[in-house]
């Protein structure tokens, strides 16, 4: 998918939103359990309640690893059914990869070939080399972590860097990255994960990537504010997807798990559809 | 795996080789390709041919993804062999992972658990608590990345950082990584890549962890010396793996490759049994 695509998608449905499928095994209803393939039956329920209403969905790979061969499979054909019925959905291998140039090119394969995923997220401590080879693949995507939302950001993610390209003054480590990796690929082919716990830094991040689509975790369950995300990181090709997982796919634990999910997704919609006429018109 | 089990291997040995399970299958003897599972029969002979020569292998589980389901079937096979026949190795999964603790939980369960390695490599740009899940298995080991030997480890690792460790001066953020991280455990459940071509590095590593297993690529086709790394790097308790992985499994493309792998394990645990009396006895 071109990022004129995605934000076409974007402008015709009127909503940014990514749907997280982090689905676990001990957490869908009970009532499924029964089904062949529980975890593929709960994604296409949620898909198909859901479809209208964002414009990419996300699946979490170490959710299906975890149950193995028969994970990999439910994985296999979440992608297939999304891809096959909801070909205008942009798809996201939430996969953190990251290795030297000949073992990343077996996870571009993996992910972006074989599955046919629009892109997959990949973690840059490696540098350059280790994210070259999901840049080879046309209008597919890498999404390299930049600044994540969880506590453990703050270990590694913010200290400041002595750094050339800061002008000898600190530079902190995430915005150095986004510096360093912007340069080896273009607005057409890289997006970054940015946590929605950190609405203030997104400014000071548009002033490195401005035209740059951010993938924007913790909306929800994490806790961040969708109208701050919007305001400070929203540019004028919208320049986000928000993800929002489990306050979704959760909503209910009962026969009606699906249309909870939908009513959750449709709050998070016409949220968006507001912020994107304030913001983005 | 104890650490005191490991070192006791090592010493039985006279060896601290780990063989690099990278199998790819355009690289295999073409003969094998009409077996029912190639990459798993590729495995096994290789591991029939040499597990007296090595105290550990490690899957690098890009090469099995990028065959799906097959793949991901070969690596259960191949760990399972490992497992059952050779209970002795010490079995690590290259997976280069690495999320927030939810989804770190669901990695553990998917690598320590299920498949049962004895350890997972892990990526720790997300800190503390995408590392914390893999630290509850007992006797399990997480292998935190921190120096790695590709061309891209100078974008960022090297990089550096004003750490209050530091004292105030510039310390690279490999070196601030390894500072921060080694109180998440300890030397009986972490260990850290360390890249072969930098054994100049190795003693100012030392200093900062005495007393941690080291994971070493890159000897052979990424070119590091095994000498070097010996003296800078080995301590009381050996400390060491060092991995072979395309230098000894490609050895030959031809029927005889397992005992050409053999031939060129033989020479480096020759090397090895040298070192170790050398450096550590």
């Amino acid at each position: 998918m071109t990022k004129q695509e995605l934000f076409s998608n974007i402008k015709k449905k009127k909503s940014f939103l990514c749907i997280g499928l982090d689905t676990d095994i001990t957490k869908i209803p009970k009532h499924l359990l029964s089904s062949e393939d529980p975890i593929f039956e709960f994604n296409k329920q949620i898909i198909d309640a859901t479809h209208d209403l964002c414009v990419a969905y996300k699946p979490n790979t170490a959710f299906y690893e975890a149950e193995g061969l028969k994970g990999w499979q439910s994985l296999e054909k979440t992608i297939n059914y999304i891809n096959t019925n909801y070909p205008d959905q942009f798809t996201i291998a939430d996969a953190k990869r990251g290795d030297i140039g000949n073992t990343s090119k077996m996870y571009a394969k993996a992910f972006l070939e074989n599955l046919n995923f629009n892109s997959i997220t990949v973690a840059p401590y490696m540098g350059e080399d280790s994210v070259n080879p999901f840049l080879e693949y046309k209008n597919k995507w890498v999404i390299v972590l930049a600044l994540t939302s969880n506590q453990g950001s703050k270990d590694f993610q913010t200290n400041e860097v002595l750094s050339p390209s800061g002008g000898g003054r600190g530079r902190k480590t995430y915005e150095h990255i986004l510096e360093i990796s912007k340069k080896w690929g273009t607005s057409e082919n890289m997006m970054y994960v940015v946590g929605a716990t950190k609405a203030e830094m997104l400014s000071d991040i548009r002033k490195i990537i401005p035209n740059h689509f951010l993938l924007v975790p913790g909306v929800g369950a994490q806790g961040g504010s969708l109208q701050e995300v919007a305001k400070y990181g929203m540019n004028k090709e919208c320049g986000l997807l928000v993800n929002s997982s489990r306050g979704i796919i959760y909503a209910s634990s009962d026969k009606n798990f699906a249309e909870k999910a939908r009513e959750e997704a449709v709050k998070l919609k016409k949220e968006m559809e507001i912020l994107l006429e304030h913001f983005c018109s």
